[in-house]
């Protein structure tokens, strides 16, 4: 499929209303009526809601992965500190929302992970592509001294992920970035050190 | 409010429907349907659909906080056993789920807890009593040499709470329960280990 500016609409107006309503509270004529297209324009470039959301999903982990890859391409700080860094900026992304919207793959995750084959798939290939790149920052943080090597890079990186997530989960309940400050520090200079 | 039959079968009705749909995804006609009572009992019982949700979380919470101090109180594993013991019991819960559904709270959090107050209320509530339970367990074994002593019991309780949570997501995606128990160990055995 050749980008279009319509699909592109399409996409940013699905992805901000996903992340604040979720997805059984987007409807479709939401979107429709954001972008002020007719119905069978969006038939044109998606087969369903399902489809869409997928594709929304693939977006987003792509918007993600730059900031990795640029981050890790900078090579001015070490793994460690280029996954506070990285992960600070996603703090400071959420307070712009006041710490209301959270991660709009880990909200699709709760919400439709096992629902939607679709939406699953996507999920599951966006951790794949992001724990290839942290899992690499972790072996290079093992290799200088910085994480634990009792536990494999993989591993470190699930756990990783896990307890982000369900600390975006407390910041969204807590309304306030602090928790998710402190626990990034606490695993990268307690749980994930050597 | 007294207990009553139909209060109750509509809260055990919300329950179901809401571990399987989410929030914006279970319409009150559902309900209404899976119990058979009219509109008019429903708004005897509850002010609004959040109102209703909010007091599913909190008897989730009571069946959850039952489980623990049941386990606690038994007194016959050593904390940190205990603790597996019981988070294993969950795993098993989710797998005759086909680790389709996981946890109520958390799907709830992430889809609605920073859009309704008085679900952000009852699961903030649910949550401190459950770190009030969780943290002594932590701080026994803490006492008993099985877990680190440089963070304090409540800094590990919410790591858990986190990584559990988190952990759980993933298990939606992967539609498996090894891994949750893989996390469940590594947690135990490595990282809040001395």
């Amino acid at each position: 499929m050749n980008p279009s500016p319509v699909r592109d609409s399409l996409l940013a107006a699905g992805t901000e209303l996903l992340a604040q309503r979720g997805y059984h509270g987007t409807g479709l004529k939401a979107v429709l009526d954001q972008v002020q297209v007719p119905k069978g324009s969006f038939y044109h470039y998606f087969a369903s809601k399902e489809a869409f959301t997928a594709e929304i999903i693939r977006h987003y982990a792509d918007w993600l992965l730059t900031l990795m890859d640029t981050a890790i391409a900078s090579q001015s700080l070490t793994p460690r500190e280029t996954i506070r860094q990285l992960y600070r900026q996603m703090i400071t992304e959420f307070e712009r929302h006041d710490c209301a919207q959270g991660c709009l793959l880990g909200n699709l995750a709760a919400e439709i992970g096992a629902a939607s084959s679709d939406c699953r798939s996507a999920l599951n290939d966006a951790y794949d592509r992001w724990q290839l790149r942290f899992s690499s920052l972790v072996t290079a943080g093992q290799e200088q001294g910085q994480f634990r090597r009792d536990l494999p890079a993989d591993t470190l990186s699930a756990l990783f992920w896990n307890t982000w997530e369900g600390g975006i989960l407390r910041m969204k309940l807590e309304r306030h970035g602090d928790p998710l400050r402190h626990t990034l520090d606490n695993l990268l200079d307690c749980l994930m050190s050597p």
